[in-house]
């Protein structure tokens, strides 16, 4: 439903998100950014004929806003809207991506230069449990349901919003029931066009876990197996990836010289942005260094 | 256009991906996968009556991949037919990701568990170059065009496939024209809901490079002003973010007791999966423990 309301001689037009005094014709309110570009947000428009009233709002909406100077629109448009994705590809907007309910179309309005729109997320970040018991110079491995013939550190891909060292932790017990406390990060690896990642890069890091238990439970949905190994055998076994293997070295390593000659160390730090902290990773640096 | 053939008395539908015998209605064909799932590309379908026609198969198809045992149901609809959107939603579809021009769907079937669903990519890897000059003790920084009082080491997001030490040599040159080398990874961050990544996480990498030019030409798009500043002045200023001069602190460390205090070493190796290569990131390991 539109409905029209009058004030000062001016008509404003107000269409769920459309709340724009005009003279002639209807306009798309958004939401302005610092970056000189508006966000339409569709979540709560009412469209009495949706397709014909958006092609033409969104029409003189984009004259107004290449007025403006504005330089990148988007919108928000919601799934069960989807019908009006063709309509703004028809009038130049591309899918940026896709969250929750909601579909993001942009357009880069500056046309004397290159788009600099930011790209959604490119990675999943994967994380591996190094579960090395010290003591006995074993360490936790798990044999895959699917290429049964790798057998591997536990581990999986993170939850949005979580921390390296949690997804690590959780990714062991629910594979193998095995409590653990986090140490370090020993490695992490990047590698392009994963195939089990949509086209998209991976980040894959492996942390040193201590184990606080030693009994194993394997998660009969995921593995075929799960068993402590000696940490040479792995390091010496060609039939296991080189990846896996290079961390069993820098076991050995850590377990002869110490593991400061090969931790990564975590610390969290409170962020730029307010009320937000995150997590850095660097090599251990003496208090004569950090607090100079 | 559905093209009717009948062969030894069962009759074949095809429109576009569907192709499957049946007695009494279309179903759609889909690429069967490793973990139980399937696909249907929609993307060379030819629905005459694209709605309906879809909503009828779509509900035969879901019949026929339960009574089969499919865990999942993937559904790639290209963006001029995002109209069936809706519909796909009706029938228990969710939105996945859009990449390109296509907007992927999916429903997990198996309802006596819980969705074991991979989610789309879930972070942006943002890389910073460290350019520390040794001789002169300077490194290079540069003042936010937005936050103007922010100044920074030049960097930027990764473009997609795109090498972590790739993203900090060429952001550094795009920023300031200084062209370096790279020697190490310092560090990295990661930090959930970025602003500036559409509610996903962010891991920001710290490389450090050796530059091999000095001038300096700022790239006015992106920044009011760069300039080569003391590391020492960096590490002290209280008005200069923690991660940054942390970063200048392991620098001066490592000019002080040499780089293998501070550096995490990259070496690229090969992938499992057969003509992929990785770049793998820990301590350096002496060939006594790699070659043992």
């Amino acid at each position: 439903m539109i409905a029209v309301l009058r004030s000062q001689n001016i008509y404003y037009f107000v269409v769920g998100t459309l709340k724009r005094r005009c003279s002639s014709s209807t306009l798309f309110d958004g939401k302005v950014d610092r970056y000189g570009g508006i966000t339409v947000d569709l979540q709560k428009s009412h469209l009495d004929s949706p397709e014909t009233t958006f092609s033409d709002i969104l029409k003189e909406s984009l004259l107004s806003w290449r007025k403006e100077g504005r330089k990148a629109v988007w919108l928000n448009i919601p799934v069960m809207k989807a019908a009006l994705i063709p309509i703004a590809v028809k009038q130049g907007f591309c899918l940026h991506h896709s969250r929750g309910d909601c579909i993001t179309m942009c357009q880069w309005m500056d046309d004397g230069s290159p788009s600099r729109l930011p790209l959604y997320a490119t990675h999943q970040v994967g994380v591996a449990g190094f579960v090395l018991n010290e003591e006995t110079g074993q360490v936790l491995m798990v044999q895959d349901k699917i290429r049964v013939s790798l057998w591997k550190f536990p581990g999986g891909l993170s939850n949005p919003g979580e921390d390296i060292a949690d997804t690590a932790i959780r990714e062991v017990y629910e594979e193998t029931g095995v409590k653990t406390e986090f140490k370090s990060v020993i490695s992490f690896r990047q590698q392009h066009n994963h195939p089990n990642a949509f086209g998209n890069s991976d980040i894959y890091v492996v942390c040193r876990l201590q184990p606080l238990t030693s009994a194993i439970t394997v998660c009969q949905d995921e593995l075929l197996d799960a068993k402590w190994m000696k940490i040479h055998d792995v390091a010496h076994d060609v039939n296991i990836p080189t990846l896996t293997t290079r961390i069993c070295r820098l076991g050995i390593c850590g377990m002869v010289e110490g593991f400061d000659k090969v931790d990564i160390q975590m610390e969290k730090l409170e962020s730029i942005y307010r009320g937000a902290f995150y997590k850095i990773y660097h090599r251990p640096l003496s208090d004569k260094y950090n607090y100079m």
